[in-house]
């Protein structure tokens, strides 16, 4: 099967919102009026962020997923996205596989896929992803404001604990490794969430390298600080197996695990309850962990209100 | 050098046109009101689009080059885009001339880098560009008529020439083979031809898997036939070794070469001076070589006006 082909049978849909969709140079689309574009692009790689066992349909899933979280994280609505893909040769139930774990996340959000590129190569899967929101509405890392509230949806850690059991660093009762490896190859994207805390959180990341990295990015940003209870942060472990491993590691899964594509977001104590609001309308839990401070640098106290310090960092591809 | 230093030193620039540029979770930029978003991907990996022992600067510039010739071949402006970049390590000298190569040709569409994604693992580099067109004046593959003219920009073949040099397969006096390699490695994407064809070209794509595979996606989007002189298309061969090579080889560097980056396309006979004038203005040869029919199919005929089949063919990522 040759590359026409391939984007013929597994990529070519009817346009929907496109006015021209794959198959011409370029795709074209008519923005709507009064609406700001969020655009992100993420790339994935064999062996770096996906073990070549993965099942395909995840694969496609998620190689979506950790692009409509940036669109999250911003408060943006997905429109369409574009895919360039690298493969080492036609593999036509794999492609078949990953098509479907793509599109069937694409449908949910309708989000169309209008353009891109397949080339043959080491397996690579690039997309960028476009989304809008109403003028003057989108949600960066850099306005978060002095003694607002610090939150951090779902929960945390799943992802890393995953890859911990994989590496066979930890052992996990089958049903528990089951949850956590869903979590690790299926992440679910906060899209609904995002768009509910506009005109609410004044500053919002996506959690891909860790809570307290994507937060500093926020604090770094914004030009604040922040004090995180870590009792709080207990809290938002995600599988009853967080509790019975090393108290070290459970930290570092929750704190520092990345992967999770939850938000973590700030907003002023007078908006808590609107918070709660767009956590209850969307069905998603959100966790208040913190505050900001005056006081720049990221503090983290135990249950008794003292300072710790974790070795604690964030992922860095080239670190 | 961590991933966030990498970026911070290489990629990230003041915001011009975009709202929002590199660093946070998504680019945000307003599009111009009555204006289509034209948007494009091209990937490019080592080994397949280009040797390891090419100069950075010159594969920054193609990177590019290549993704502005989409939006040229669709009568787009540039305006923005995302780059995703693999790296197999941190290397200095590298990164710096790379993006010099990027940044120098991004500078000269006034196209902004706003976003994208750095990671770790086989070279390879994705970039999705965003263009704008003045709404309903997007020049496609579909809607050539029959007896439109058909049109090529430039001269052909030169990138081919330089691949068949590079393989060994032809030897090239020194000039010759500096000026084809400049075309291969260096190509110069006609953005300003393919914007004055606004309102003229009724069908354009650029020259990327070779003429006749290219002029082939305009024939079958438009349900139409075309008949090309191959004695107009030899006039098209760029440099003068094409003259000195095998017959059989100059025809297919020019019909079916691939990677010249210039564009193809139709223009009803009343247009011709409109065409004349837009190479004109823009600096940029157009040769009319042939006309589209009502009968399918593409017909290359001699000078002697009978119909040739070459072995041609355009070029297949999967082939």
């Amino acid at each position: 099967m040759g590359e026409f082909d391939l984007i013929e049978r597994y990529f070519k849909r009817p346009p929907r919102q496109a006015n021209v969709g794959v198959g011409d140079d370029c795709a074209v689309w008519t923005p709507r009026e009064g609406h700001q574009l969020a655009l992100s692009a993420d790339m994935l790689v064999e062996g770096r962020h996906f073990l070549s066992t993965v099942d395909p349909v995840h694969l496609g899933h998620k190689s979506l997923a950790v692009n409509l979280s940036d669109l999250a994280a911003c408060g943006a609505t997905p429109q369409a996205f574009l895919l360039s893909l690298s493969l080492p040769r036609v593999d036509e139930d794999w492609l078949s596989s990953f098509t479907q774990g793509l599109f069937d996340l694409a449908d949910a959000h309708a989000c169309e896929l209008i353009g891109g590129d397949t080339t043959q190569g080491p397996l690579n899967i690039a997309i960028t992803v476009m989304g809008d929101v109403p003028h003057g509405q989108v949600i960066l890392r850099r306005n978060a404001q002095v003694d607002d509230d610090v939150y951090v949806s779902g929960f945390l850690g799943d992802a890393r604990l995953a890859l911990e059991a994989f590496r066979g660093a930890i052992s996990l009762p089958e049903s528990v490794f089951s949850t956590a490896r869903q979590r690790l190859e299926c992440p679910d994207p906060r899209v609904a969430l995002g768009q509910a805390l506009r005109g609410v959180a004044t500053a919002m990341a996506d959690i891909s390298d860790g809570l307290v990295g994507d937060l500093g990015h926020i604090l770094q940003s914004s030009h604040v600080g922040a004090d995180i209870d870590v009792s709080c942060a207990s809290r938002l472990m995600a599988t009853s197996a967080l509790w019975h491993c090393p108290e070290d590691l459970a930290f570092t899964c929750v704190l520092s695990g990345g992967d999770d594509y939850e938000l973590v977001f700030t907003a002023p104590p007078s908006k808590a309850r609107s918070v709660q609001l767009a956590a209850e309308v969307t069905g998603t839990r959100v966790t208040r962990i913190g505050r900001t401070t005056a006081q720049r640098g990221l503090i983290l106290r135990d249950a008794h209100g003292l300072a710790i310090t974790p070795a604690l960092c964030s992922f860095d591809h080239f670190a």
